[in-house]
């Protein structure tokens, strides 16, 4: 029976976006998926939606993707050790902790960077790894045979893979994603204590603290859980950003004006540095256009590039710390980049290219 | 003369961004406006591009705003103060700093909200300070009768005044531009640094870490300025930005989930609450739209607004912390919301209206 011919088999634990999103993908590229969920009602909804083909934990699955929250994980990637024969992943936020509970040749931790913390099934889309880093964290045990399924099926998907030691794994997310989560919720925090002394403070709110504290405005049910599974590593750079706050404060209060300028320079050429997006740069320019705080602008922008056929990557306004007028920046192809920018300037607008690649 | 009929006249002092646009829009209005710069370049680069209609200081003007750097402000409102016998105003981003140097009823300190950091006089355009916030704080010793003047002034421009004392006015920017512009160098000091050793740390900053270090990017040499004017506020938000995040150590280090996840919601609660932009709330509904991280979903949803003709008062995407899957969150007129949603949902968007009013 397992060796007749017929669709290559997966299973997903936890449907929601993220196992949902990989139940759709396979399914798309011809798999059978069988998935299961803590939750009756969301194994029964993600069935409805034709995310999955079938409820359950199938045993001949090639790969299964634990897709269930972070505390969780280990256990069920025994359960899929247990019940299948094939290969098992997980796509927890955190690996150092789930990959030492687990030390079997079969497993593979992985994380995909992709849409972990909004909303449920109904959320789930096939293309949600598309041009998406999907982090693997093999270790000595890892069997290199079972890391290339792994690594095939993610590329399958859509994803680019990154190999990180777990422990690395977590110090990075630590730093782009996991302590920049909680300061957001401090300065929203402060701001918000602040507020209820001063309404006005609200309205001097600009574009910039909207930047920068967008991310406090996600589910925050996820969090204890990442927290406690990646403790070291986000003490670790929470007191990294104490001590350089507190460094920042001695060049304030001692008026420190070189050093100050150098540190914030040098924030500056990095902030520069990281691209819009991270995509395959020698295939998109970033457009730059000032625009004024007028209705339409953004709609006129973006509509020319339709009808230019222009597909934008990516657009985001950079505002300034204080107003709304901003920068529009837009990601489009390099080849038509050029035929934007003249289009653009006979439009009135200024827009600066710059070629990523 | 002075009491023969011609236009209200209007000085200038620093023709940069913010100096070109007020010499702009006043003279939209029909003003007579002389300007100067510290640099000859940038005056005569302002009386070529229309942005005054004089080099100089203008004796008799009803009104000078002094646009000058932080730094160079107290000087130059004295300099006003002597040359000319109209009211004198300025737009630096610290207020106490100034008003206490300053103490004369014919002069009344500002701050408009809008563009301070970005580009030169080629950037002045008359519309910037449409629907801008642009506060104002009157002392005892603030002629009130000068006072109308300047608010009236300054509406005219197209601002909405917000009065403050200027210790209230330097405390609340701190806290919404100042300490979230020095924290957004750190974090971005702190990943540039990792980065170092481990280049792949860059392709995991996604949308999240992108929103939260953009204003990193703007230009760093006014800040010493501001630090040395504003030390005391921002000291005192860095120390307790500090001590919320030793909290949010403590919660994270002793694993208290309760009240951590409390923290969370309540950061939440308050980022929700905070318009996507600051506007006549009445006027405008919030429309978020899931979407997939695919090429010309963002000009599809914005041309088909603007083939409804719905004018699209701001855009943004807000990311999750990892992956560039988002929700487009568009603000539009609130008498078009409704068509604009079901427009949408017949075009496949799951798209949710909030009305702000």
């Amino acid at each position: 029976m397992a060796d007749s011919p017929g669709p290559q088999r997966a299973s997903i634990i936890g449907t929601g976006l993220v196992g949902g999103s990989i139940g759709l993908a396979l399914r798309a590229n011809g798999w059978h998926v069988s998935g299961t969920d803590l939750e009756p009602a969301a194994e029964q909804r993600a069935l409805e939606l034709g995310v999955i083909d079938a409820i359950g934990l199938d045993p001949n699955s090639a790969i299964t993707f634990v897709a269930s929250p972070v505390r969780s994980i280990p256990a069920e990637v025994q359960r899929a050790l247990s019940v299948t024969t094939g290969i098992v992943t997980d796509v927890g936020s955190v690996k150092a902790s789930v990959v030492a509970a687990v030390s079997n040749p079969r497993f593979v931790g992985g994380h995909p960077m992709a849409g972990s913390e909004q909303l449920g099934v109904e959320g789930a889309t096939p293309d949600l790894f598309e041009g998406a880093v999907w982090v693997l964290t093999p270790v000595a045990d890892t069997d290199s045979d079972h890391y290339s399924v792994v690594a095939s099926v993610v590329r399958l998907l859509g994803a680019e893979v990154v190999a990180l030691a777990p422990d690395r794994h977590d110090a990075l997310v630590a730093v782009v994603s996991h302590v920049p989560h909680l300061t957001a919720a401090a300065l929203m925090g402060i701001a918000d204590e602040r507020a209820e002394e001063h309404v006005a403070l609200l309205r001097l709110a600009a574009g910039g603290f909207r930047d920068m504290t967008r991310i406090a405005a996600g589910t925050p049910t996820i969090w204890p859980d990442i927290c406690a599974e990646n403790q070291d590593a986000i003490v670790d750079v929470i007191d990294r950003l104490v001590v350089e706050l507190g460094d920042l404060r001695t060049m304030v209060a001692d008026g420190q004006r070189d050093r100050l300028l150098a540190t914030l320079e040098r924030a500056q050429q990095a902030r520069r540095n990281l691209p819009s997006r991270i995509v395959h740069p020698a295939e998109v320019a970033e457009i730059r256009i000032p625009v004024p705080d007028r209705d339409g602008v953004i709609a006129d922008v973006t509509t020319f590039a339709s009808e230019m056929a222009i597909n934008i990557a990516d657009i985001e306004i950079a505002h300034s710390s204080e107003g709304d007028r901003g920068v529009l920046i837009l990601l489009v192809d390099t080849v038509r980049a050029e035929a934007f920018r003249i289009g653009l300037v006979e439009r009135g607008y200024r827009p600066a290219v710059q070629y990523l690649g």
